[in-house]
């Protein structure tokens, strides 16, 4: 079967669950609005910028992953399935940390975000390892020397969400925040193959 | 017509309704959060996780009959609907089995579920008998060997819905919910086709 | 422009909208369930029922529109707007009949059903009247006969969503409800041209 | 890359944005409806109608913009991404302006309206003065006479929403939301090219 289907299904998934993030911003709507209740929410409109930013970049990445092959098999299928069930969590994580980053909740939240986002590393390095190992049978033109030069760049991200993690859970969920932040910028201005893309 | 728009009309409501099962993750989401409240929220981890894989399963399943043919008439558009209407609505049964499982409310939670299942099955072969029978007229190469050899496996899995049905309505929402969850797995990993899919 | 992208973002909204049924039932979820709570719904899934049809036979009516035509210009995509905003809409009104039908909110609940309905009955009068007068134009194979054969049949379906909403507002939500699920299923079985289709 | 999964994703993200909307009149469903609770509600059914025009005539510029080029490189995607991150957060002004308009909370609801759009207005000019300047890298045949054309329109309507803005900060927010809306009515009639959009 060619791709054409599994990426609209996709891009439907990623285009639902980036949308999903503004349910964060609806839940700002007290009973009557005064201008300190719009500054004091900045824990959603940083979450939500952040989040955006991660799902879109995961779409990009998607997209240049699909773009090195022309078919897919069965077990594409479920690699993908099994990213998007990751993917589609990130609303939870970032409500989460939206509502509880000010509060004592915040170390927890911020454990389960970068929990989440782990999920995500790790379903993005098994599609992409597949997809690298079965190229000639997805109709890719993928060389071997990609994976190779991938994989350092993929085990710096999930190493480095990894850290964040560690960090919420020790105390920290703004330090985390900021790591997790900083991860979405870098990957957005990166000009290079992402971490789990092809050259 | 040609199949491009129900395609992509199916594609939208599937990822919609796969990214709706977030609503039950977005729940978890008390004043203060401490991590007890996240490792007791288990069976909305185990709901949502199952149900992904069903809809992302019966994804693939349409994938694959769309695949046997290249025109679709008025009753294949409307059997597909009765389809969706069932698919679309599985992330109440979900929510129902996260929030009761644990109370008394388990049973008739489950029950729904098995019953949502049990339309989405009679749905998928009303769909899967009408594309083999009208074969030729839909563009298709389905041949009617296909038929025979898929119904006995489309029936297994109906059976199997009715048996946890039954068991949930018999007071054991957690058993019929460990069957659902392996007829979800057992369909993840089937090489084989799938009991509505063709060769 | 050719109709590619209008027909990619209608079928989006399309599958949105259908999908959005769904928290009608969502919201069928008391703290404990037991199974009575179940059957006494029986005007949440009525609505829910109706609605999907309602919306799916719309989207098969949007599809055999489009499928006339091979460009869009800037009217057929404002129409196509207008209409799109009518259609969004569904899910309130059915909101509202499925949570007032058993109360003295019925009425108002039926009316705004009826008045949804009404609005997109002219909406597609009205994407249908441009779309044949500017067939050559847009690039369709429309013929003018077509236009007058379609024409009492759409009249007929806006008329009776006139007279479902009268007799709503006599205080007969029920009578009016189904005639709204009447009119849902003769379409679904519609098997000429529906009311805003060509032959 | 090609644009067309690009077009594709946000395609799906204005769909389900322009869906969202929805729940502003899902808000309106009082434990029994009477008539005059649907007659009160009006700045929401105006909320609705303003911001569905709205995102769907952001759409149409979209749509004419793509229409340029036929590849995609990635500070279009991230570019497009940013735009994306503005228009999605729509839904939550409007439910904001909808729910405080008739109350004290009715200018700070109409500046937060605003600011989304201005930041939209700026998400828009920065996507088209990349794609004027890199026309020919995009496979674009955008003339730089078209750039300096577009311009001054587009100034215009970030101008005007900058107005609206300082004008519902000065505590006068029905204004302003006439404004929002005369610019909505403006652009859905406009035959000539839209602020950002090119010949």
């Amino acid at each position: 079967m060619d791709t054409r289907r599994a990426e609209a299904f996709s891009d439907g998934v990623f285009a639902v669950a980036i949308t999903v993030l503004v349910f964060n911003l609806l839940a700002i709507n007290p009973p009557v609005l005064h201008y300190p209740d719009l500054t004091k929410a900045w824990p959603s409109y940083f979450a939500y910028v952040v989040s955006f930013l991660s799902i879109g970049i995961m779409w990009m990445n998607h997209h240049t992953m699909f773009g090195h092959i022309t078919r897919v098999d069965r077990p594409v299928l479920v690699l993908n399935l099994f990213l998007l069930l990751a993917i589609v969590a990130i609303p939870w994580p970032t409500a989460l940390v939206a509502k509880q980053l000010q509060h004592s909740g915040g170390a927890p939240a911020a454990v389960t975000y970068g929990l989440v986002m782990i999920l995500i590393s790790i379903g993005f390095a098994g599609l992409w390892i597949y997809t690298v190992r079965h190229a000639e049978k997805l109709g890719g033109q993928v060389e071997p020397e990609t994976l190779r030069r991938s994989i350092p760049r993929f085990t710096g991200g999930l190493l480095a969400y990894v850290a964040g993690t560690i960090i919420a859970a020790a105390g920290l969920p703004v330090v985390a925040l900021i790591i997790y932040g900083v991860l979405a910028v870098y990957y957005l201005f990166e000009h290079l193959p992402a971490p789990v893309e092809a050259a």
